[in-house]
C-alpha cells in the first residue's frame, strides 16, 4: 500500500511494455530470482482458481477423473516415442544429483558428487510418457476403456524468452489423457475437449476463439493431429490458448498400452491428450485490457463489485457503513464483493480498482445514502450511473454483470472480425501482414518448407485451419496447389 | 476390473504389508518407475481433493490468500539461514542442466554439457527461502502486515526409505507463510494454524490428535519452536500429521524482511509457517482400516453411499432400477452416492467396496423394493439392517453418516487412551515400550543427547510435549532434572 502511483504506458504505444506494467501494477505476478519463472501473486492466483474451479467441473462432468503423477520423468522414457523426444528433449530441466553437502569450510553447500543419479530425471515438460507407462499397467481389457484421466500440475519447459503467464519456464496447467478402444471414440474425445476449452473461453473469459487444426509443423510432437483454440488479442497477435491432440496409436505402441477386445484379441489403444494452462491469463489481460489497466470479465473476476464508501466525518461514516453493510447482506452471497474501507482518498482507490480491472464499482457517499442508491461505474465502458437499491437490487446487479460479460464478448468478436483479412495472393499477404496485422486468411497447401519461408519473410506463422471453413479449398497462395483456408498471425 | 480377488494380509499379522496391500488393492496409489515417487490414483486423489477443499476453506476464512512460487530454489538461498540449510540441504534433488540433445548416433538423448546452469537449482524441499525473498519486496510498512500467504504445491525431499503417502520423495501439500509486526501476533497465528489442523483431523478425518510442542532436536530447521499434531495409529506408531512453526526473526534477518513501524523505525517481521500434506492420507488408512481393507470416515469418503442393486432378470432389474433412481433423486444432492450397475456378482461388489472403505452400502433387491426399504451394511462395524425409504430418508441417511463419523472418532479416541502409558522410571519406559507400544508418557528434560540415547535403545522418539499438560513438571526419567510431560512413540 502506498500513495505513490505508477503511470501506465498506453497500450497502443507499446503493448509489450503495457503488458508487463499491468502484470506488475495490478499485482498479478512478478519475476522471481529464478530466470524465466514467475511468482503468481494472490490476485493473479485468484483468477487462476476461478478458471480451475470452472474447468475442473467441466472435466469431471465429462467423466474424467483427477490423479497425480510424478514430476520426474526418467530420461529414457522421453526417447521411447521418436517424434516426442525431438519436440521436448531440448528444453528440459534435468536433475542429476539428489544430495548437497557442506563444503570443506562448512560455510556453503555444494553438490555431493557421490549422490549422482544412475539415470538422469527430466522435470515433466508434459506427462504423456509417465502416464502411459501407468496406463500400460492399468488397462487390460475393453472393460477398462475408456480410461479418462486428468492432472493439475506444474510443468517445466526451459524457455529462452519468457513473459509472465504467456511463456514461463515453469507454469501451471491441467493435462487430460484418455485411452479408447477405437479411433472414432478418440476423435470424439479430442473434439469434446476442444469444445470444452472453446466454451470456457467464451462463457467465463469472454474470449472468442477459433477452433481449428494445426498444420504438420505446428502440431504436438507425437500426435497424429492437433486441434487448437486460437485467440486474437488487442495487440493483434494470436494466442494458442488450449490444445487437444489425437495421439493415435503412437504412444500406445511405444509404451505397450494394449487391451483384450470383445473379440478376445489384443489391440493397441487410441489416445488423446489435451491441456490448458496459466497462459490463458495472459489472454484475458491482452484481450480486454485498456489504458487504465486490467479489465476483467465479471465471471472470472475475483472481485466482481468493489464498493468505495465516501465519508467526511464519523457521523457520515456511520450512515454510509450501515447502508453499505445492508448491500453486502443483500447481494454478498450472490456476488464476489469487497468493501474498501482503507484510509486513502476515493480517487486513489478508484485508480487502484480500475488498474485491477474490477468490472463494477459502487461509490457510496452520504448523498447516495439519502437517495437510497449507489453510484455505479462500469470498468469496461467508463459509463457511470445511479442505481436504486430496492428489493430487486440483487437481480439488477446480477443482470448488469451478465450484460457486461456479453458486451465484452461482443466487443471482442467485433475486434476479431475487424482484424481478419482474407488475401488471395502472397504479395497481398505481405502487404496486409505488415500494414494491418491481425489474422491473415489465405488458402495454403500445408507444406512445412513454404510455411517456414512465409514465417521468415513476414513473421506470420500458421495459427490454424479453422474447422468452420475446413471444407473450403483453394489454390495455395505460395505454390498454387490445393489447400485449406488457413489463419496466419504473429504469435506469442 | 477383474473377477480375481487379492487376499489381504491381516493387519495384526503384518501391518506394513497390510498397509501396502490396502494402498494397492483399494487403488489409492502405486509405485512409479521413479524411485520413491508414487502415482496417486483417482480414488486416492479424490480423497486428497476432499481434504484440500475443506482445508482451503479454513485457510481462506482465516484471511490467508493463495499464491504460487517457483519450484526452483537457487542453491545459495538455502545457505542463507544457517540452521535451515543443515536441515534440508541433504535430501535435495538438484537441477544442474537445462537441455538435452541427441547423442552422436541420433538414437538417444544425453545431457548437453553446454547447458550447465551457472547456479544449481534445488527443487523446493519447503519454500521459506524463496517466499521470504518475495516478502522482502512486498513488505514496506506496518500497513502491509500481517501478510498471510498459502500455496498448494508439490514438494521434493529425496528420502531413503519411502512408503506411499507416509514418506515419498515427491508429495503434495499446502504451506502457509505469514509475517507479523509482533512476536505475540505471530505466536497467535502459530496456534491458530495448529488448531485448524487439529479440527480438520477431528471433524473431517475422525482422527484424534495431540497438539504439542516438538523438542529442540525434532523442531523445524530454522524455527524458534515447532508445534505439531500427532496421531497414534492402529499399528501403535505415531504420525506427525501437521506442523506449525514459529520462525521468530530467523528468516526475516537472513532475507531482510523489514517494515517501517508506526514508530517510524525499521523492524524485522516475525514469521510463521505451517503445512499439511498427502501424508495425512496414510493416517486415515492406518487409523481406521481393518482386515477387510480401508474404512473411510464419511466426510472424507469420495463415495459415501454405494448402492449395489440385485436382480435376476429384466423385469426385476426394471423395478430395482426405478426404485434406486428414486433414491438417487432423493438423496443424490446431499450425499456422494454411486450406483454399481456392473455385471459382476453382488458378493464381488461387496468385497470391492469394502476394500475401498465406503462407509455405507445399500443392497437393493426385489424384496427390498417390495418392502420399500434398502438393506444397509455399515462398513465400520459390519452391522446390517433394513432402512425404510420414506419421506425422512434423506435426513435418516445424513444422520447415519454423522453417527458413523462420531462412532469412528470415539473408537479412535478410546484406542489412543488405551495405548497411552504413563511411566515413572526409564526401566519401566523400556518395558512398556517393548511390551505394549503406543504412547509412552514420561517426564523428560528435553536434552537432545539423552533423547538420542533413548531412541537408539528403544526406537521410541519424542513425539511432542502435549499442550494440555504443558504446565505439569516432574523429574526427567533419564537424568532427574525437571522436565515436561512428554509423549514418546515409534514414528513413521
Amino acid at each position: 500500500m502506498s500513495t505513490k502511483r505508477n503511470k501506465l504506458m498506453p497500450m497502443t504505444e507499446n503493448s509489450a511494455k503495457w503488458y508487463s506494467q499491468v502484470v506488475q501494477y495490478a499485482e498479478l505476478a512478478e519475476h522471481s530470482p529464478v530466470r524465466g519463472c514467475m511468482i503468481i501473486r494472490p490476485y493473479g492466483y485468484a483468477i487462476w482458481e476461478v478458471i480451475q474451479r470452472n474447468l475442473d467441473k467441466r472435466i469431471k462432468s465429462a467423466g474424467v477423473e483427477n490423479a497425480y503423477f510424478p514430476i520426474f520423468i526418467p530420461k529414457s522414457f522421453l526417447s521411447r516415442e521418436a517424434k516426442h523426444v525431438k519436440g521436448f528433449a531440448k528444453e528440459c530441466a534435468v536433475v542429476t544429483h539428489y544430495r548437497l553437502k557442506e563444503d570443506a569450510r562448512g560455510e556453503d553447500v555444494v553438490i555431493d558428487p557421490e549422490a549422482k543419479l544412475e539415470e538422469e530425471l527430466v522435470l515433466r515438460p508434459t506427462s504423456e510418457t509417465i502416464i502411459y507407462d501407468a496406463f500400460s499397467r492399468w488397462i487390460k481389457s475393453w472393460r477398462d476403456l475408456p480410461l479418462n484421466i486428468n492432472q493439475w500440475a506444474n510443468i517445466v519447459r526451459w524457455e529462452k524468452r519468457t513473459r509472465p503467464f504467456l511463456r514461463t519456464s515453469e507454469f501451471l496447467w491441467q493435462e487430460g489423457h484418455t485411452a479408447h478402444a477405437t479411433k472414432d471414440e478418440a476423435a470424439k474425445e479430442v473434439a469434446r475437449a476442444l469444445k470444452m476449452y472453446h466454451d470456457l473461453a467464451k462463457d467465463l473469459l469472454a474470449i472468442p476463439t477459433t477452433m481449428g487444426y494445426k498444420t504438420e509443423s505446428e502440431k504436438f510432437a507425437g500426435a497424429d493431429y492437433t486441434t487448437t483454440i486460437e485467440a486474437l488479442l488487442r495487440d493483434k497477435k494470436a494466442l494458442q490458448s488450449g490444445t487437444s491432440h489425437m495421439l493415435g496409436q503412437n504412444f500406445s505402441k511405444s509404451f505397450n498400452v494394449k487391451f483384450v477386445g470383445r473379440d478376445n484379441k489384443e489391440h493397441y489403444v487410441w489416445q488423446t491428450s489435451w491441456g490448458l494452462s496459466t497462459r490463458i491469463i495472459g489472454g484475458v489481460i491482452l484481450m480486454h485490457g485498456d489504458d487504465k489497466g486490467l479489465v476483467l470479465p465479471p465471471k472470472v473476476a475475483p472481485i466482481q463489485v468493489i464498493i468505495v464508501p465516501i465519508w467526511k466525518d464519523k457521523e457520515q461514516r456511520f450512515f454510509v457503513e450501515e447502508f453499505v453493510e445492508n448491500i453486502k447482506r443483500q447481494i454478498g452471497s450472490k456476488v464476489r464483493l469487497k468493501i474498501d474501507w482503507r484510509e486513502e482518498s476515493p480517487g486513489w482507490k478508484f485508480n487502484e480498482w480500475e488498474m485491477k480491472g474490477v468490472p463494477l464499482r459502487f461509490e457510496v457517499g452520504p448523498k447516495d445514502v439519502k437517495k437510497g442508491s449507489v453510484f455505479a461505474a462500469f470498468r469496461h465502458t467508463g459509463e457511470k450511473k445511479s442505481i436504486k437499491v430496492d428489493k430487486d437490487f440483487t437481480a439488477t446487479v446480477m443482470q448488469i454483470l451478465e450484460d457486461i460479460h456479453n458486451q465484452m464478448y461482443e466487443r471482442a468478436v467485433e475486434f476479431v472480425e475487424e482484424n481478419t483479412h482474407y488475401v488471395e495472393t502472397y504479395d497481398e499477404f505481405k502487404t496486409v501482414a505488415s500494414d494491418k496485422g491481425g489474422y491473415v486468411q489465405a488458402f495454403f497447401c500445408g507444406d512445412s518448407k513454404e510455411e517456414e519461408l512465409i514465417k521468415n519473410e513476414t513473421k506470420f506463422s500458421t495459427r490454424c485451419i479453422p474447422m468452420k471453413t475446413y471444407e473450403k479449398l483453394g489454390p495455395c497462395i505460395k505454390c498454387g496447389k490445393e489447400g485449406h483456408l488457413t489463419n496466419f498471425a504473429r504469435a506469442y
